[in-house]
């Protein structure tokens, strides 16, 4: 698989394709002087821009590469080629023509800056593989700059697919997800969100670690305004025990950290029929097998190689298709929560094996888009 | 045509296209966890960024919308589709895969530190339809800051294809160039250029004029330090009169200004077998008919409706393929003047109305990329 990820990019993975052939004949059409019609159309008319070029399909796929898959803080030539296999899904599941732009700053006030002057160019931004704390600063900033949807897809992509698995894998155990006691592993912009999601889902036990420990109200080391803001939400009791200690008696968890972190007999202490969603990627926090040994009755990975792939491609084609198609510029914690209803929705008969679609099942972009059209 | 502009418009011309489909097969190569062994090659040797994404191909072209055609200063979204017009020659002409890009603010400063921000993404940056006296304040600037070639199409982009034109020009009416009396009209990012161009290849008696008249050394009003800097080495004998009595006498004429500013009797007072390249667009400065009416020996515009057209989609795909195929990351006044020799020796027998190719002749590509590998 390495060896074929290389030859698959040799020379990048996507390129610029015109509409139709230049001709004698059109080309006084689409370059002057026939342009200018095109231009007066839109300087009468701003919101023709829409009509009359990419923009209405055009999102930009924008990173600083401080945050690049499990791999670190390695800039922005190396974020270049994940960019660019986000745009060449985002072109394969919804048609959308995205545009990797890769970042020389990891300043958040100059990031959102450089968006904001580039936003006439594109429909939508997605910013993607930026680290916490900045990507929540940027986002919250664009949020109010734009006129344009944007969404960090590390952030809720993940959470939404997410929370549209254990609606289904709570289905299949017969648990009540809001009753449920979860741990969450990492604390990073994924992590976050994902407990943001579920506590406005209706879930209260909710435990957040980050590499110290837990997260909860008051906690003063190693602490951001993004954390601080979720411990508020978070871990009632104020447990500041291990991941260990707190696994004892949970019914959930999420893995959004880091591979081989838990070992069988930590999973062992959780409820009958638990659920482990071990997401880190390529190395799970568990293995499956390992998970299955310990009695998990509902597993989990970031993998394709695994079933129950929770994979954040499950959502970013179809959140741009709707948001494009609808107009949609704030796409609210709402419609996010409707859309992992929708695709939790689009499995019929979950099972402890499929508990989630999969990423090139074409049902997903329709359904969510389905969503921004109620 | 204005209608069939719009039509070709709709929607955009073009549009982002993956160099294979996804497949169940392929999807662990093309995105996680496939695309982190790209990511390793590329943090293990960052020069790979050439080999493994589209960076070798791609080039940004950017504007702030401040001088659209002859349309003014109209801001990003109506620069959008004459950027896309841009992007379809780059990828016909020579299959380079260009994205527009068009900014909210004109601000020198700020432009400049989004272009090296964002400029790790691309291969190389044209920037595009940006008022003088900005765009030569960017354009310096970026020289300076980016390890990627940065060309102002509108600067030397016009001003090559003038000398190519103006080189075989003077051999039909037998005429020497360094020795030719030469007026411009329009001292804007072209006029300037084109002067710029003339002067280093040996004319000497080149009058620029303005809106408010000749450019001449210590002339007060309306000056910028790209106008003052010209001044220096045009206007020997500091003529401070009108266009018509500057046109006595003189050889050449090159309108790089607005329609219509000239009439019959101004070209009548030019030497026998005069030059006059009337480029404003979409109306010349005095339409073709008129000039010959008036002896003029050669005529071109800019336009593809009439003989000889300049146009500088001529030199910008041809430019972007030599610098990006032989890693050329400056293009120096010496390269330029070997591309307008190059582009004047593709016409083997000029005539009146044959001095330059026209813009989907295959050979002129393929003739300016020699000149970088020579």
């Amino acid at each position: 698989m390495a060896k074929k990820a290389l030859i698959l990019a040799k020379n990048g993975k996507i390129e610029i394709r015109n509409k139709f052939g230049v001709t004698k004949d059109n080309l006084a059409s689409i370059y002057t002087p026939g342009v200018a019609e095109v231009v007066k159309e839109i300087m009468k008319h701003p919101a023709k821009v829409y009509d009359y070029t990419w923009k209405k399909r055009a999102v930009a796929i924008i990173s600083d590469g401080s945050a690049i898959l499990g791999l670190g803080n390695q800039g922005p030539e190396a974020a270049l080629p994940v960019m660019e296999a986000k745009a060449v899904l985002f072109k394969e599941l919804a048609n959308i023509d995205a545009v990797p732009i890769v970042l020389r700053t990891q300043d958040p006030d100059e990031i959102v800056q450089i968006i904001k002057n580039i936003s006439p160019t594109f429909g939508g931004i997605n910013i993607e593989d930026i680290a916490a704390p900045s990507c929540f600063l940027i986002k919250e900033q664009l949020k109010k700059e734009l006129d344009i949807p944007v969404f960090h897809d590390d952030q809720y992509g993940t959470a939404i697919v997410v929370l549209a698995g254990l609606i289904n894998a709570c289905k299949v155990v017969n648990k009540k997800l809001e009753k449920s006691k979860i741990i969450i592993s990492g604390a990073g912009a994924a992590g976050i969100a994902t407990a943001k999601m579920l506590h406005k889902y209706g879930c209260r036990n909710i435990i957040l670690f980050d590499s110290l420990g837990p997260l909860y109200r008051g906690r003063s080391q190693q602490m951001n305004f993004a954390k601080m803001k979720i411990a508020q939400k978070t871990n009632p009791f104020k447990f500041n025990g291990s991941i260990q200690e707190a696994l004892s008696g949970a019914d959930i968890f999420i893995g959004l950290s880091r591979g081989g972190l838990l070992k069988t007999p930590d999973i062992e202490k959780m409820t009958p029929r638990s659920i482990v969603f071990a997401l880190a990627n390529p190395t799970p926090e568990i293995m499956p097998r390992d998970a299955q040994k310990a009695g998990a009755a509902i597993i989990a990975t970031g993998r394709s190689d695994f079933s129950n792939q929770i994979n954040n491609a499950l959502v970013f084609p179809g959140i741009f298709k709707g948001a494009l198609e609808t107009n949609t510029v704030l796409i609210t914690d709402d419609i996010k929560q409707k859309i992992s209803l929708a695709i939790a929705g689009i499995i019929k008969r979950p099972n402890r094996s499929n508990i989630i679609p999969g990423v090139l099942n074409k049902k997903v972009v329709k359904t969510i888009v389905n969503v921004f059209k109620k």
